[in-house]
Parts: structure tokens; sequence; C-alpha cells
């Protein structure tokens, strides 16, 4: 009756090593967010789907994965609505939870649900998974941890610049060398505003996209064929060449939208945020970046992202400002801003830029080899001592083969092996090979519990 | 259109501080099982309902909660399956994936799956939560963590001697005084065996625990009406005035069980583990206790249960032996040993006896008062400075009233609070309150890292 087992599509199982890299990443991030005074929560997994629907656009709602109601599911369902075959509305009448799609939607319902118990400004952070029923494909799957953190509450500029630091900190801390982009929607507004076509926002942005692979001539041609006019392309002519420090862009641009009154907030909070940011020192470069727009319909003021200097993949952490996210759940007025890290592709980049630092992915330091099972009582005591000093030891459980046990210690690459046989019983020491080096000697509990504590391996 | 926002039942939103003290009890057994050598792996919450179902008996089947399949499901199904309407049948063929109900059989699936890149003995530990689609009650929820250990691919009992030195060291770490129970299956098949009732093992085991609540006249009473015949009742009488030591227990038990093999076996075992965990030396005390009987059919050697001693609560964690885990899924003679720590029980032991240390549930450590946008940003480089001491600090992001500022400070009970206006900007220096005191002193920069960081609160 044995099954060959398999695991759903899109999902991973994760390693020993695999584990202590992400365990890494989220320690890494989460320890950083605590120094700027953030605080965990946890939403469940499952909510209602009155709750997901709607959130996420049509295809959103098809993304979500949807959970079977308990017991007589079809109870309450007409003979009709079966014969219907109807799946999307016969899903609505046997499922009335779902998988969470992300960590926003979560929070908004929890900031409502929690609002008399909350501090505001409510600074949150949140590692959880996430689930979408995507096609899976190299480097998207169906279950996937986001990192979110988000001030709402709060509608100072501030809230920016110190997301933008904990970014800078985070990567500094992987060893991951950024260039962080910066924009404000107001500045995009403002821009479709004062050449008239303020429902071609999304072709600006990515015409400026394009500038550099198919210069200038080519994106006023895409331009004037995605409807705009003549006279709005001149005028978008400054912006599309913009060049130099974020100084000089600003000056250029205030210049172009010098009768948008939403344009120049946008520039002002722009200026403040990278002024400050100036003042207080960043170790990465931040740039800013017209044809940045990721969730253009969702993002009301800055828009951020972040992108890898030294290794080709996408986007590794964006983010920007939202007003009313918990407005559709009845609670108006609410202002956030937030950041989102992308912990699968920075396993990537410091998988390929082989940054992981030895100490945060080694794990048991030392192995007792087992001679039989007097020898293995009387070596307990000693590793008591030795986990008393927080070293973390294994005894090898049976009294297998020698050269067995040391390929165990070997392909677990535990830098240490622990010999006690009569000999070292009678001197009451041990034996203790440095399995990098070979190097073997007969020292005492405390020469050891010394030597293994102090090694960088 | 606004909803008002509500969770499945079962399932529970966690507050920061909730957070931090699951944390602390997570990041507590995490770094114990690593001091014995143990290594996390993740495995997906989604699991093909292959893998799942028939593993967790009838019942389990009913509780798993199944996740339908995206897209058009319906479009397989015949309409004599649907007019069927066998909420059963059908779910079997419009559903292919369901949530994970415990951690044991994903481990036992994982252990298959990666057979060929796997160290044996493997030991794995794992915290993830786990669904049913239970009925909801105090304590009981649908969504709740699980916090296994197991090695597998060894018959060692040292395997279960440091399975219990975890449990001991664990629960010393948090400051619960605990008893920690231990039976063998073996000896209860040798007892049934024995009395010539090998049906019999729960009606007796069962009866063994309402010793002290009914005494041995009902007991017996009790077992008759079960089945046992008079011989069987007699025999059984020096194993239910069991008493005293673990050892003269074990030579009573030895006594009556002299003619059975498998008896003789569990005993030996019992006592290998009972006599090296004694030259070990245990911080909290373990019992030999006939009446522990829990997941009969699954275990097969050793069983473990823990109970608190000082608030009355259920089994905190428990385990044992198991042979052939992995069978099921085609890769027989593997056998295994594990515990399991109930981490929403502890949470409660912990909560009752107000065992949290304050450093591991405590956040922010200062706030710094936001004068405005000119005091603020000259603030930013000294936080800088903090945090990179690893002071946790917020700034206050608005220039809101002193007395609003003041109050976030002490909802979230930030033990120091920062002010900087012009004078203090003059002199160079920080007006640094404690919250606790009410003391406030005119400070640079390195006193204040100094006093924040060596501060116990």
């Amino acid at each position: 009756m044995a099954q060959k087992p398999s695991i759903p599509k899109g999902t991973r199982d994760f390693s020993p090593i695999e584990m202590a890299k992400r365990n890494y990443i989220f320690n890494t991030i989460r320890s950083v967010y605590a120094l700027y005074g953030f605080e965990q929560i946890e939403t469940p997994s499952i909510e209602t789907l009155q709750t997901l629907m709607g959130k996420y656009g049509e295809e959103g709602d098809k993304l979500l994965f949807k959970i079977l109601n308990s017991g007589d599911y079809l109870s309450g369902v007409t003979s009709e609505e079966l014969e219907d075959r109807n799946s999307l509305r016969l899903a609505s009448r046997i499922c009335e939870k779902g998988l969470r799609y992300d960590l926003t939607v979560p929070f908004a319902r929890y900031v409502v649900m929690h609002r008399n118990d909350l501090q505001l400004p409510f600074k949150r952070y949140q590692i959880q998974p996430v689930w979408r029923a995507d096609r899976p494909q190299k480097g998207r799957y169906r279950e996937f941890y986001q990192c979110d953190a988000d001030v709402v509450g709060s509608d100072s500029l501030l809230n920016e610049v110190e997301l933008m630091q904990i970014v800078d900190t985070v990567f500094t801390r992987f060893g991951i060398r950024v260039q962080i982009k910066i924009n404000n929607r107001k500045i995009l507004t403002g821009i479709a505003e004062t050449i008239g076509a303020a429902d071609k926002i999304v072709d600006i942005t990515v015409a400026i996209d394009k500038l550099d692979k198919i210069g200038i001539d080519n994106v006023n041609e895409e331009l004037r064929a995605s409807g705009l006019s003549d006279d709005s392309i001149m005028k978008l002519q400054p912006i599309l060449s913009l060049d130099g420090a974020n100084d000089e862009k600003l000056s250029v641009i205030s210049g172009v939208l010098r009768d948008s009154e939403i344009g120049q907030k946008g520039i002002e909070e722009c200026r403040f945020i990278l002024d400050t940011l100036k003042t207080v020192g960043l170790r990465n470069e931040i740039q800013l970046d017209l044809s940045l727009a990721r969730g253009l319909n969702y993002y009301t003021g800055a828009i951020f992202e972040v992108k890898a200097l030294d290794t080709p993949i996408g986007s590794i952490t964006g983010g920007g400002r939202y007003d009313n996210l918990t407005g559709i759940f009845g609670m108006p007025g609410i202002s956030g801003v937030g950041i989102s890290f992308g912990a699968d592709r920075i396993y990537d980049v410091l998988n390929s830029l082989n940054l992981y630092p030895t100490d945060a992915v080694s794990s048991t330091q030392v192995l007792f080899i087992n001679f039989g099972e007097k020898e293995a009582v009387y070596c307990l005591t000693l590793i008591n001592r030795l986990r008393e000093a927080g070293i973390r030891v294994e005894i090898y459980p049976d009294s297998a083969k020698m050269k067995k046990q040391m390929s165990y210690a070997n392909n677990k690459s535990i830098p240490f092996v622990a010999l006690i046989g009569e000999n070292e019983i009678k001197e009451s020491k041990i034996t203790l090979k440095n399995m990098s080096t070979g190097e073997q000697n007969l020292i005492t509990i405390e020469e050891m519990i010394d030597i293994v504590a102090n090694s960088t391996e």
C-alpha cells in the first residue's frame, strides 16, 4: 500500500542548512526592525473569504486558496446551484475561509478589529507565509514568506526616513550592496496633470523606464502611439531627459510642475526625505527614479524599491505610503507607510554572492564518538558541562563502526570530534580532534571548553 | 460597503506582547534543541491529501482542512457525482490538497522523499503551525503550533535519555517545576500477555489511572466489568498496588512479568533510561507511571509525559518511541523517538505563574520626544549612535502634544524618554527621563548609552 510521496507543486521543504540560512535572514531583518521600535504581530493563516475577496482585484480573487467548509458542506446548496456548474459561484457556497494572500489585508483587518487596544502610531512587523495559486515557475512559489513592516496612524515623513534607514542597515548587515530607488506618486500625478493627460501615468512611467534601452525618439513614438498629444509630449521632454544628482532632478521637475499643487507637494516630500537621509547618512546610494511606479493604484505618496548591485535579480525590497488602508473595513482616514523584504530573493542573492557568515549556518560543534554503553554514559556527564557552557554537542547514539561515526561528523561539517575510550577515562582527559586540521590532542574538559568556545569555525 | 471584520472561529491574532511571550517560548525550546544537535526543518503548510488521508484514523480524516482545487474544479466531476450529494466522496474529487494536521506525518514524508540526502541518525526539530477542524473550545484552537523534536534511524536508548534531558533543561530555563512521567509500551504488552488478556491493555491502564480516586476494590470491579477473568485480576494485584521509588516498582513488575520476554525487554529499557538519567542528573523528578498510555497504538517503546507541578493543567509535553514511522510511505524499518512541547499550554502556565523574564518581553527602550522638524532631524543622528550600540529606540514621528507623546511611552511601557529642545542642542546634551522613577538628568550621549544599555528594565 506504499505510496511514493510528493509535495504540492509550488511548495518546498526546507532542509537544515536551508533553514539555517533562512533563519539568518529573518533574524537579521527582525533585529533591525526591533532597533527601530517595530513590534511583531501574527495573524491566522486562515481568514474569512469576506476579509480576503475583492481586495486583490479579479485576478487576485482567482489566486486565493479556498478552504472547503467542514462537515456536510453541501447541505445548504440547492440542486440548481450544483447543476449550474459555475465553479466560482459554487465556491462561495461551499467555502467561507481562505489562506492569507498577503500580510497587508490581514494587517488592515487587525488594526480595525483591535483599534481600541492599539496605541497609534502603531509600528508593526510581521514575518509569515502567504499563499497564492499562481502558476509555479523559477523563483515563484505558491507558499512563500513576506517580511513586512508598516507604520499606521502617522503622516510624518520621518517614517519614510526611518524605513529607508532600516533598508540601508539590513542590507549593510547582509553585506549586499544595493541601490535604493525612490519616487513619489504625487509627482507622477503632477506630471500627468501638467501635460494634460491624467489617465496616462502608467504609459509615461513605462516610457521613462525604457529610455535607456530604446532611446528618446522611440520613447516619444510610443507615447504618441499611446494617445499623448504632441503638446503633452513636448512638455514631457525635460522629465524624459532628467539626469544628474537627486537635487538637480528635483529642480528640473519643480520647474516643469510649477503650476501643479500636488506635484509641488510630492517634490517637497521627496526633498525632505532625501535631505534628511543625507544628514543622517546612508551607506547605500539612494536615487530618485521617476520610472518607479510599483503598485500605482495603491500608493499615494513615497514609493521605494531596492535592487542588488552585484547580481542580476529584480527588486528585492519595496514599499511606499498608502492612504486609507483600513477604509474597506469601515475605519477611514488612517494613513500608513511600509516596506516588504523579499526573503526568497535575498536568499538567492546571499547564495550567489556567498555571503552567509559561517557561524550563522553552523550547527553541532562537537561530536562525541560512541565506543560502547559504558563509555557513552561516562561521556554524558562531560557533555552536560559543555552544553552548560553553551556548546552544541552530540554523542553518536549507537556504538557503530568508527568509520561510520567519523563520516557522520564529516557529512554534517562538525568541526570537532571527541574520543573517550578506556585510557581517556583513566586519565580523566579527552582526545579532541580538529576535523579541519586533523590535529589531535589529549586535554582536560576545561581546555576543551576553551578551545571549542573560541573556535571561529 | 464597509464590513465588520472578524477572524474564523478557533483562530487567533497575536498582539506584540503575546508575540514577545511566544517568541520567548519558541526561542528557549529552539536553543535547547540546538544544544543537543537537533537541526531545524520546515515543510509546506499544504500537503497532498494522498499524504494526509488515512494517517489519523477516520475521525482525523474528517478534521483535515481541505483546499478547493484552483480554476474550474468541477470540470472533471460528473453530474452523477454532483447529484449524489456525498460530501466526503465529492471532496476527494474537488480537493487534492489539505492543511498539515501534525508535524509527524509531514516529517515521515520528508524522510522518505529526502532519504538519499539525509545523514542518519537524523535529529530534526520543527516548530510550525498545524490545523484541525476541531470544535473550538477553551484552550483548543483550529490553528496552533507544535514544537517537535525526533531522532530517526537509531535504536539507541541514549536518544530517550537525551530527550528527557532536553525536557528537564527546557522547563528549568522556564522556571516551571515539572514531573516527568515515563512508561514503556513493552511493559504494558508484557502485563497483558502475563495475565492472559492481550486485548485489554487500554482497560488496564485506565484502571491503574483511577486507583487514587476510586480505590482498589472499585478498580477491580471495573476490570471485572470490562471482561477480565478473576485469575487475571488476581495476577494484576501487585501491579495495581505498585508504590515507592522507580527501582522498587521495576523489581515488583519484573517479578510479575518474569515469563514475558517482551515485558523483560521493556523493564530493561526503562531501567537503562532511569539509571542513566540518575548518573547524568536531572533537576526535575522522573517517575515510572504504568497508567501512562498516550498514543498507545502508535508508540512501541518508551512513552513520556510532562505535567506542571504548580498549576493544574493537563500534559504540557509528551512523546515516545515509535517503529516504522516511514513504512506507510514505502520505507520500512526506520525507528524513531520524539517529543512535542505544547506551546499553548506552556504559554498559559508561564502566564499564570508570572514567569516571563522582563527582558524577554520588553520592546522599545527609549522614546525620543518630537519637538518639531528641526529638533527631530537633529535627534536622528543621536538615535543612530544608540541603535549602533544595540539599543532599541523610537522617535515619536509627529510633533504632537507632549502629553500625547508621554502617554504613548507610558502605554508601551517604554522605560526611558529622551527630550531634546533648543537648550539641549546648544549644550550637546540630552535630557533623559527614567519613566519608573520620574528622575530626569541632563547627560551626554555616551552617558545615555551607558545608562540605557545597563538598565535591567
